[in-house]
């Protein structure tokens, strides 16, 4: 079992001194908070984290989720974490004070939340869902409902899941086809399937809050069409008890990886008599949903982050402490006088641990400052302000989700690839964090339809002024980076690599310009690649920057090696990663249509 | 459970029309054998997979091998192979009349172990094993030594193995420590720990026969000081019985994927009674193991190829009869009035799937090729075409054992992507396949040390000869697409890589002529990928052209539709696959060294 599964003092450093945590303590919304005290509460979840999670992430591997008798039964630990989450704060942290939150930056939770994904990301979900499902009645409910379910659901004794995916559906949500049908006593009846619910039953919760997607009888079709309700598992009697909703656990899917985290498959009304209360106005269930889905596409990205930098440190663990093979002389022979050397000095071995610490801690970069945006869209005064950095936010957020999934999920392969045939082994963790991770790519909108909002949606928003922003922040990093000597030739990459940017974005907004939106969005995922890299160019050389800032003031908080280490990955970065856009650009720019059906049968 | 697990159709083209066994057939060795023949013997092991083989698949990952008293429990299928596997000449069907084989060319016999391969995974090996360790008494053993186990090997009453790897040592042969130490009676007694040992036991065979490396006691260091022994399970008591041999199953690794291939833990001479008989002569064992040692690695690819296959056929299955989503309309909308479009519509989905039957077809093709370089090596007399074919067969070698290895996971990954949410869950074959390759880049030599040998060791053989041979391949392949109005841009691009290509190398190669062998080999894993890829792009040009030519002459074994979707194919290669190698040539030929071990620690 690996010793560590993060670097606490990079997680510290990209908190506060790259991406300036005290900076957004300064927001009114923020004044009972201070370093300190988010320091100690950090501690107390790194404590948390290193006892009652990671000792238990493989057995929960190991002892899956499973289905029987109606209901879904999962590893005590969940009942852990629901309970000593809903204490410490972890499941409403940053809500408001009125809603019996702590008023928290998102910064700070997420910093806490990717301590405990990496520890074990088989267990913060359950009370990530529950956030999510509080949060949309917060914003979105009746003072009764806030009432009859927040409170228990942020003290963890009730589990809150958000119910989407149908079978008939999958992915494209104009089809959700659940039913709710208007009564005369406030409420609606339900019907329906719903699948993929990630935990959706389980014993440790007394009840259960599902946000539930439906179409209201008579609705238009397609997305306008799908209101939002509140269905419980039980519903409260009246008297201050509860009662069986006719919500039903089908079943439990058994899967490749996050085999501790259920998914359960639910039926809605099967005996007629499962009520369901409706969430704000009437056919906005959608908007409302996609509102929160900010969030929840930050903690996917934070997610994969999270593994990608558990495996790069159980990886970085076994390379450092396995003796294999001969360094070579320069006669190109291997030196059989001196004994073995350690596998991490393999120039192969280092390359593929350096690639796992710039995509885990270039991740975990991108998701903070994804999560520094939305508190700074959340709590600036200025209008102006607010909107620069929701549109930035917007921007990004379909590469929060991605860029982590599916780099992460390479540089999982790659630690596991470190150990060698040992990798393979369940013996050694890589194989299940190889696992765990594949489900991110499909995980709240697949990487397709990331790529699809990226370049159908987000460029264009607004006449192109989220772009337009991100450029400048972009060209604000050239410029800080170009006053380093040794930092200037990155930074002139960067720049080019900028205006390859727009040359490929106005070719590709061509096909939208002549109304053909199918060739304009068939190659939307290689241009998330494309774009997705360029943006992490800008996180390593922001993070270079400080680092090579605190070298020269000498205002270090940190050791010498650490900034130089920051530096080299970022050189890594640029060797390594960079180059893929060349190629990524032909791609995206070549004339020739291969990928939209035609006539003809491709596929023989 | 998906219907199909390969293409038939495509299999044969590759075969006949493009690699055209025909002309091996022309050679003496193969006098019995003819295309009619040929082909029912490849449908009968078709039948034989569709029956035996491809219905366990999933059963067989469900209840994995495991170890019990002393002894590995394996699925009853492992008999049947072994059996019927005898039966039908699947182990012995390459060797020699003289020595109980069929003396059939290794192009079709790697055509049926890809059948076998892609219906099950798990399977194959057993018999492949036993191949390779009879292969090795053929070939270098006494007559004893053949007379006493060849045949009940290649009957498969006896399981064969290889056995290198030793905990301590991992890929690093130079450091094998189990000792041989001579006797006055004709054998050695043995002792020593092997790892990772695939086939190693079970309840299917009456006895194993391992080939196992150990070191004369006194013998010099390093990989010149091994020899090669048999080392029998159970040992002839003279009397034609058979007693133990002090060979103990110590455990049978628990993994990722192929769980129902055992892989174990093997002491030999614990008890001070283990018998060893050496193969040929002292010291010579990793010289006549390597030259094995391509078969083993044609083995891996093929086996490679044959997941990507199974799995592409699975995610296009899929694709095929799923409905998701909608087509986009010429307003940019989705179009809610006629119904759901079948996933495979969407141009992302084609793109997968495209990325998946060029990686998959491709693969096979190369197999293919290196099969066919295999029998022109073994069977032509002159001694110049001989040695061309040897040299070109050692030139690819590292190629045909990654690409299919390293590029057929990331296909399988992109299968499993194809089926969304589902391809997480255990219903469905993807996830498993994306587990059961995830061994090919470590099998036989890890990707890392495939790529050293390419780099380090092919290119520069002969000085170059076997680089400029295929070179020369390469060329003629150009040259007959450029006879093809709508192939000569593809040949065109072929021929700017391959100027590329020798770019890339004279910069490498420039760091091993001033003697800095670390530097010249630390980026060989980058190398493979860009010289992979340029391979590639010929393979699939070479198809392009029998495809064309078919078209144009009229002389169609196959539907007009058949042949476009081949030559659609390569235009997916050299769109999508090819640019890759722009970006790869940038980083091969960086000044900066980011890789090599230096005085800096790096990870923090």
């Amino acid at each position: 079992m690996a010793k560590e599964y993060i670097d606490f003092e990079t997680l510290k450093y990209l908190l506060y001194d790259v991406h300036q945590l005290e900076e957004i303590l300064q927001q009114d919304r923020f004044t009972d908070h201070d370093a300190a005290s988010l320091d100690m509460f950090l501690d107390s979840v790194k404590e948390f984290s290193d006892r009652e999670l990671f000792p238990y992430v493989k057995e929960m591997d190991e002892k899956p989720a499973y289905y029987k008798d109606g209901a879904v039964v999962v590893h005590e630990q969940v009942g852990v974490i629901m309970k000593k989450g809903g204490e410490m704060g972890l499941i409403s942290g940053t809500f408001d004070y009125d809603a019996g939150g702590l008023q928290m930056p998102m910064m700070a939770y997420t910093a806490s939340a990717f301590i405990q994904d990496a520890a074990n990301n088989h267990l913060p979900g359950y009370v990530g869902l529950t956030l999510g499902a509080a949060e949309l009645i917060v914003h979105f409910g009746s003072k009764e409902l806030n009432d009859t379910y927040v409170p228990n659901m942020i003290s963890g004794d009730w589990g809150g899941t958000m119910c989407l995916t149908e079978p008939q559906a999958g992915s494209s949500l104009s089809d959700v086809v659940t039913k709710a049908v208007p009564t005369n006593n406030g409420h609606y009846k339900i019907s329906g399937q719903k699948i993929f619910i990630s935990g959706g039953d389980h014993q440790y919760a007394d009840n259960f809050v599902h946000l539930v997607l439906a179409r209201i009888e008579g609705a238009p079709a397609g997305t306008k069409g799908i209101s939002l309700f509140v269905v419980p598992k039980k519903r409260p009697d009246g008297n201050g008890g509860l009662v069986p909703n006719d919500v039903t656990t089908v079943a439990d899917f058994q899967k490749l990886g996050q085999r501790g985290y259920c998914t359960t498959h639910l039926g809605f009304g099967d005996a007629g008599d499962c009520q369901g209360w409706l969430v704000g106005e009437a056919h906005q269930g959608l908007k409302y949903m996609f509102l929160m889905m900010n969030g929840a596409r930050i903690a996917v990205g934070r997610g994969a982050a999270a593994i990608a930098t558990a495996a790069y440190h159980a990886s970085l663990q076994y390379a450092k402490e396995r003796p294999q093979g001969r360094k070579l002389t320069s006669s190109g022979k291997k030196d059989l006088e001196t004994g073995q050397t350690l596998i991490i000095n393999h120039p192969d071995v280092r390359r593929m641990l350096l690639q796992q610490k710039v995509v885990s801690e270039g991740s975990l970069s991108l998701v903070l400052l994804a999560s520094k945006y939305y508190d700074l869209k959340e709590t600036l005064q200025d209008p102006s302000e607010k909107e620069k950095y929701a549109l930035l936010l917007e921007l990004i957020i379909p590469m929060v989700k991605t860029y982590p999934s599916e780099m992460g999920a390479q540089a999982v392969s790659n630690g596991l690839q470190v150990l060698g045939g040992y990798g393979f082994c369940t013996d050694f963790i890589l194989q299940q964090y190889h696992r765990d991770i594949r489900i991110f790519p499909i995980y709240e909108g697949t990487t397709g339809i990331q790529s699809q909002d990226l370049l159908g949606r987000k460029l264009l928003m607004e006449n192109g002024k989220a772009l337009e922003l991100l450029t400048a922040e972009v060209m604000q990093t050239i410029q800080e980076a170009s006053k380093y000597d040794d930092l200037r030739v990155y930074a002139g990459k960067l720049g080019e690599k900028l205006k390859l940017t727009q040359k490929v974005i106005s070719f590709l907004v061509g096909f939208a310009q002549k109304g053909d939106y199918e060739r304009f969005l068939s190659d939307a995922t290689p241009f998330m690649e494309f774009f997705g890299n360029i943006t992490m160019a800008w996180v390593w050389l922001d993070i270079a920057i400080h680092a090579k800032g605190a070298l020269i003031t000498g205002e270090k908080t940190h050791s010498e090696d650490f900034y130089e280490s920051k530096i080299h990955a970022m050189k890594f970065f640029f060797k390594y990663e960079l180059p893929k856009t060349i190629g990524l650009a032909e791609i995206l720019m070549d004339e020739e249509v291969l990928t939209i059906a035609g006539e003809k049968e491709l596929f023989i």
